[in-house]
């Protein structure tokens, strides 16, 4: 069995430590790492001090084969990495000509003068071996270096705007360090859970747990979408790797079939997609109008964010105002009056008002009080209702959530989008 | 001037390392102890291998005065930050009343059977000071230790699921470190500007940058929204460091007026909000009507993100199929027909159409092709069109942007935002 191939992640700005970004590319990192069969030990972030990141580099050499570096190439006074770089391997600044042309190039095709900062994004420490960047000035960089009679560590520091960042990574360096190093085979699988909580989740697959293997590992993940159970699979067999995982999921499932949504990559959303195309008559998919209230476009957005759902997603309606729930969803006003606009009367017409207005097979609809003012004594904040609508029946649902405003809209599109998952494995 | 102090901040799991889960907790801690003049310098990811959060909290000691722990406290098998803690302090654990109690309450409350697992919950390290957790069964802990003859650090244990731990640190936590330390005033002020690049910010404010004093700092955050300027003065006179902050505000101002949006927490949202309200007549605000093509609700989830959005925002329809476009907004076959869904005449008439369709005083517009799918030669993926329609005049305009849904839904978005904020300053 091959070694194992450690990574350190390192991001650099007091930016991340102020808390004024969150950082993102760290985790897309980890995912495309861990893919190739390396296995991130450690995510260091550090402010933008010379001495800082001194340290971090010189502890994370005790610690990984492969170290990544991520920010501090802006052309602005506050990005040093270049300069750290030079100092920590003991070397130059050399002017790189093919990163001078690729800036001068960026900045004649979109017509702008250059500056003397800009030009300085060609400079590199001299031992680096230039990476092109294709979407933007800062460069990327690859070094390899040893301090003693040890095997070389590779370096690579890329700029911290995630889409450059990530081409780079994509395009450039892990294609480069699958060649470099024979790295180990970690598979994982994950089985994403809605709707149960992580302890009794725990407790009904005790037994399955208590009898894994050494080498298959598992993780609870919890979050708002629901509890996702992650099996890591260590060896050097692909093939027994894939078999090994399979059959413990196949083992696991009776346990908890009705509880699980999906696998891997799967989100709530794709797997309505998928569904609605499975659902539909003559190779048609069923098709999906959305009522929104309380959660203001949110469920919609979500919808959306999976390409190719206009194949199915017809549009919504966001009646923020009463009077949008009359004129565009048909709404009667006498219902608004009586029962207000959040209760199981109006949901259940919003949710058949936007499949009439659209024209399509489901309607789905939010209206609650999403806070952090608006709530009654009779409706404090966190009431929500969720109806789905579809040409068998409307089901309609009350919830009872938090007084927080952006937990709320999420925990309440994950309900109605899992509401509208049970619809149409039930009723369609 | 009182000693500066220090904060790290190390977050448990395989999962962050792995990138199943983005990181948002340290971001915010991040923010909250810059906020009350703890400087953070350095966060930490590590596993739930033994040795590795050993080893973290080992190397955090040296650096910091306060060593904040999040994660590993969930009941199931993984969650190992408890036992190593334990080790870590050389102390045995301890069963806690108060925990058992809120364990127990917790799970009567909500009429559900207890666990084994849920009951070891209330199990402590015997140095430990409980810090209730109001909102879940994981205990806070806050912890004072010290090696040798030396100031003793703080240690805080927190669990990782986010609301859970930020309500900890804002009831028990933080409160405590104020009281604990004597910290010295570390003051931020950011200025929020949009559609000008980093480098030719930079470029035309150089002078000025040069100027600065020593004890304040500037730094340059590029993202999607645009460029924030941070500046942070560190002291120990309040008042003085406001006042130098707010004097070189004034200075850079006159350079970038026209390209900044806002200050500090200042959201795009936000800001037109406050333009709406501001412009309305006899204390109405003006009302706000969104039509969504590619955006697919994302335009009317950031608007609704504000609470109280409800005052100027009325409504959107997410037009997603053009017998949406047609029959809600409309949008004239003909026109579809003759010029398609992206274009400046279709573009136009969603907006003015969502205008009157929803009886607002403004109306704003998306429709492009997002992606990945869906590109022409003549109309390639990040085609898009925007548009705001008033009373005075219909303003449209083309984006160019690149291959990424995502991406080009965020631009789009952040592009029609500064659109209306644009019509809302000029023309009303």
């Amino acid at each position: 069995m091959t070694n194992t191939i450690r990574a350190e992640v390192i991001t650099i700005g007091d930016e991340i430590l102020f808390g004024q970004i969150t950082d993102t590319n760290t985790a897309w990192l980890g995912t495309e790492l861990t893919n190739i069969g390396v296995r991130v030990v450690r995510k260091t972030s550090v402010g933008d001090q010379a001495d800082a990141i001194l340290q971090s580099l010189h502890e994370a050499h005790e610690r990984a084969d492969i170290i990544i570096i991520t920010g501090g190439l802006g052309p602005t006074k506050d990005d040093i990495t270049k300069k750290i770089l030079c100092t920590y391997f003991g070397v130059g600044m050399v002017r790189n000509e093919t990163a001078l042309a690729l800036v001068t190039g960026f900045f004649e095709k979109r017509g702008r003068a250059m500056t003397d900062l800009n030009r300085s994004q060609a400079d590199l420490p001299a031992n680096a071996v230039y990476m092109q960047n294709d979407w933007g000035t800062a460069p990327g960089m690859w070094f390899e270096y040893a301090k003693a009679d040890e095997p070389k560590r590779v370096y690579v520091s890329l700029p911290g705007v995630p889409f450059e960042m990530k081409h780079l990574m994509t395009n450039r360096i892990l294609p480069r360090l699958t060649q470099h190093f024979e790295t180990p085979i970690i598979k994982h699988k994950m089985i994403r859970t809605v709707g149960i909580g992580e302890s009794f989740l725990a407790e009904r697959i005790e037994a399955w747990e208590d009898g894994l293997p050494a080498h298959i590992k598992l993780a609870y993940l919890p979050s708002f979408g629901g509890v996702k159970l992650r099996l890591t699979a260590t060896g050097d067999d692909n093939t027994l790797l894939d078999r090994e995982l399979a059959e413990q999921v196949d083992k696991v499932m009776p346990l908890i079939t009705k509880s699980v949504y999906g696998f891997d990559g799967d989100e709530l959303e794709t797997v309505i997609g998928q569904l609605l195309r499975d659902k539909g008559v003559g190779g048609k998919p069923l098709t999906l109008g959305v009522a929104e209230s309380c959660t203001g476009g949110y469920v919609s957005a979500q919808i959306t964010k999976v390409p190719g759902a206009s194949a199915y997603f017809w549009g919504s309606v966001v009646s923020y105002s009463n009077s949008v729930k009359e004129k565009v969803l048909g709404v009667k006003p006498e219902t608004l009056q009586q029962f207000g606009a959040v209760s199981e009367e109006t949901i259940r017409e919003m949710a058949e008002g936007v499949r009439t207005a659209l024209g399509t097979d489901v309607g789905i609809a939010t209206s609650g009080i999403a806070g952090p003012d608006g709530g009654t004594p009779d409706k404090p904040v966190g009431t929500i209702w969720i109806a789905c609508a579809t040409s068998q029946r409307t089901t309609t649902r009350l919830l009872k959530l938090g007084q927080y405003r952006d937990q709320n809209i999420q925990l309440t599109t994950n309900y109605l989008l899992n509401m509208l998952r049970e619809e149409l494995l039930n009723e369609l």
